[in-house]
């Protein structure tokens, strides 16, 4: 697969062309921003971390039924995609309260949730990615309602196989944001990345924070719980 | 009708028991606030205006078929009102974008919306009274379904209403927060007050703000507008 021009470079990913229209190559970067891109710092080993352990994520995924844009993983950095046209809404699911949500509505950080919380951000930097109601969603037009609700669906098919893969390794599945695209025939389909820039993920035993968390607090140095995430899922190691 | 001791003093109001218990004495303030309390300022006449206007909106909407706490005005700046336990839920409905609505979606001020939109806000000070979706709601248990859903049907009543209202004394009713309570047999009534200090008015000629965004955006005199909108509803002037 030839590599092609860039199309798009976000905070952590850079997609070029491939020779085939429908697929895409994506570069992970080992920039890690937080707060909207205030917080900023080049992180060695982090483009590696998060191409793999999403790549891992995508495929356990798929054996549990929930199709996604990917397709294979190239190199360490590096792994094709199916080309797709982002959604505008970050979906968010909770299991447990933490960051906006425990400011927003006053929970203590880790206070259990009585059922997952699927909640819907508006990507947009220039704003800052706000959440959105149900009635924002539908003045805005960004998807219809038919749309929504399967986001919202799949939003919580991912919870409960990412409850369950976590688990299974000893952690804690706090929260996670996923992004969806469709494809030239209409289909949505799971994109972006899942990785611990995307999901927040405690040690069962240990409560220790494995994600960005660590970076956007100065908790430590952010690729310790990334390499411990990969181990544990049985990643490729160096 | 004995006043008695203060039950509740808010940012505009004290709330005074009298000799009976169903019903609750309102004395306005002349204090203006905005921000979450962060701008303040007392402001001569404004307890007067919003007294007066409130209990003649209060008393058109009752005319329109839409009950309220209201029972009577008592002197320029005192209301009497059935007692309510309020729900802490601040049901904003919007016509055209502005405030929070346009910064949050990127709406330019003065767009109109296709539809109003309804919004409900965390009645919380120490919270900033956040914007909640419907699965916060349902996770705070604030109010049951079917009572959120009769608040949103009477927002938007009394949008209906209050849009007409309006239009007959040459002013377009922008967005406006309203609250409502539950009296001791459950019943939900609309509560606290409808002036300019909860609803965007502008003059329809001249767009003239006869609001509270003066205050907010310190654009003059905010007693001018409030003068203008009480005249124009036919209130008792001094």
């Amino acid at each position: 697969m030839q590599k092609g021009a860039l199309v798009y470079e976000g905070k952590a990913k850079q997609l070029f062309t491939t020779d085939q229209l429908d697929v895409l190559y994506v570069q992970y970067k080992n920039s890690a921003t937080a707060f909207n891109g205030e917080k900023k710092e080049e992180i060695d080993g982090k483009a590696r971390l998060n191409n793999q352990i999403t790549a891992v994520l995508f495929e356990k995924l798929h054996a549990k039924g929930i199709p996604s844009h990917f397709i294979e993983q190239l190199s360490e950095t590096e792994q094709l995609v199916k080309k797709v046209d982002i959604i505008p809404l970050e979906v968010v699911v909770r299991n447990i309260a933490a960051g906006s949500l425990a400011k927003r509505l006053g929970f203590e950080e880790g206070t259990p949730l009585k059922r997952p919380l699927v909640e819907f951000y508006y990507k947009d930097d220039a704003l800052g990615d706000p959440l959105l109601t149900d009635a924002h969603i539908a003045l805005l037009e960004l998807v219809t309602d038919s749309e929504k609700q399967t986001l919202e669906h799949l939003g919580r098919e991912i919870n409960t196989a990412l409850l369950s893969i976590f688990d299974e390794i000893g952690v804690t599945l706090v929260d996670f944001k996923v992004e969806f695209g469709r494809t030239a025939d209409g289909e949505i389909l799971l994109a972006d990345e899942i990785s611990p820039d995307t999901c927040r993920l405690w040690d069962k035993e240990t409560k220790q924070k494995l994600d960005k968390d660590v970076f956007r607090r100065n908790l430590g140095n952010l690729t310790d719980g990334y390499s411990i995430i990969l181990s544990r899922l049985g990643g490729k190691s160096q």
